[in-house]
């Protein structure tokens, strides 16, 4: 079976259980999270929230370059929300190589440069702290209410960080 | 009390049914899955997969952007995703504007226009098709196996679109 013939037949089989319907496109309790892509951490669960309650933005790293900033515009332009709340987390691979590195490695395999910020970094509360940085600096953001966490992806807890 | 020490208080809540402890970052099923941040849906309940499967990048309409891009060449390249999986939805917000209204509107009220794409469109199912054709047209991407759906957030179902 094709992995898209897979996945419209598990969607079919799991259908019951959505409890989307009825929903209006404005996040229920007003908050964006912005957080890491990583396979291992579902950013909702996580913080003990439900479909319905938050814009869930998720990138490489859980950072906010111009698309996250976009989104977040988008998100409180248009559809009211007020906090923001971010997820890095530890053990990310973000933190395993360094821009200038896979700039060269991709422009060696590729004939192509990224002409776009990679997001290595090196401390994710640094990370969180930075993320946080740029979105208090944007001028197209008018709520700033920034929440900072570290996910720990081994025993599930929330770190809180200072910002 | 604060969201803050309201989300860490859901945490520590509901921590013991976090399963994601012991997962290694690469995705189980290779798959990495673009979407909309829209509340009202889970991607992995959606497709009927589990925290583990895939990397999650979401953000306002599920495009494909630079930083979409930095974060599916870092999923493949470091962490061996090989298919991509793409999921809009219906009654989507990026349909209620035009880029040239948002921006002005934006401009208006922060005397800053953003210089970043911001993603509207007319219709969900060329959408995809467009957000598909980024992704094939990137030198930056060496797995280009990419699956299409349109996500119903009334009735919970899948539709798929042809690339």
């Amino acid at each position: 079976m094709s992995l898209r013939d897979e996945l419209l037949a598990a969607n079919e089989k799991g259908r019951a259980s959505y409890n989307g319907a009825g929903l209006t496109p404005a996040p229920r309790k007003h908050i964006a999270i912005v957080a890491c892509m990583d396979a291992r951490f579902d950013p909702l669960a996580a913080l003990g929230l439900e479909v319905g309650d938050a814009h869930v933005i998720r990138n490489a790293g859980g950072l906010s370059f111009d698309d996250t900033i976009r989104s977040l515009m988008i998100s409180q332009r248009l559809l009211g929300t007020k906090q923001i709340v971010l997820v890095h987390h530890t053990d990310c691979g973000m933190e395993r190589f360094s821009d200038e590195e896979l700039a060269a490695a991709v422009e060696q395999d590729t004939g192509h440069r990224p002409e776009f910020p990679l997001g290595s970094y090196r401390n994710v509360v640094e990370d969180v702290q930075h993320t946080a940085q740029r979105i208090a600096e944007s001028p197209f953001l008018t709520a700033k209410e920034v929440i900072g966490f570290v996910f720990d992806v081994e025993s599930g807890a929330l770190i809180p960080v200072d910002l």
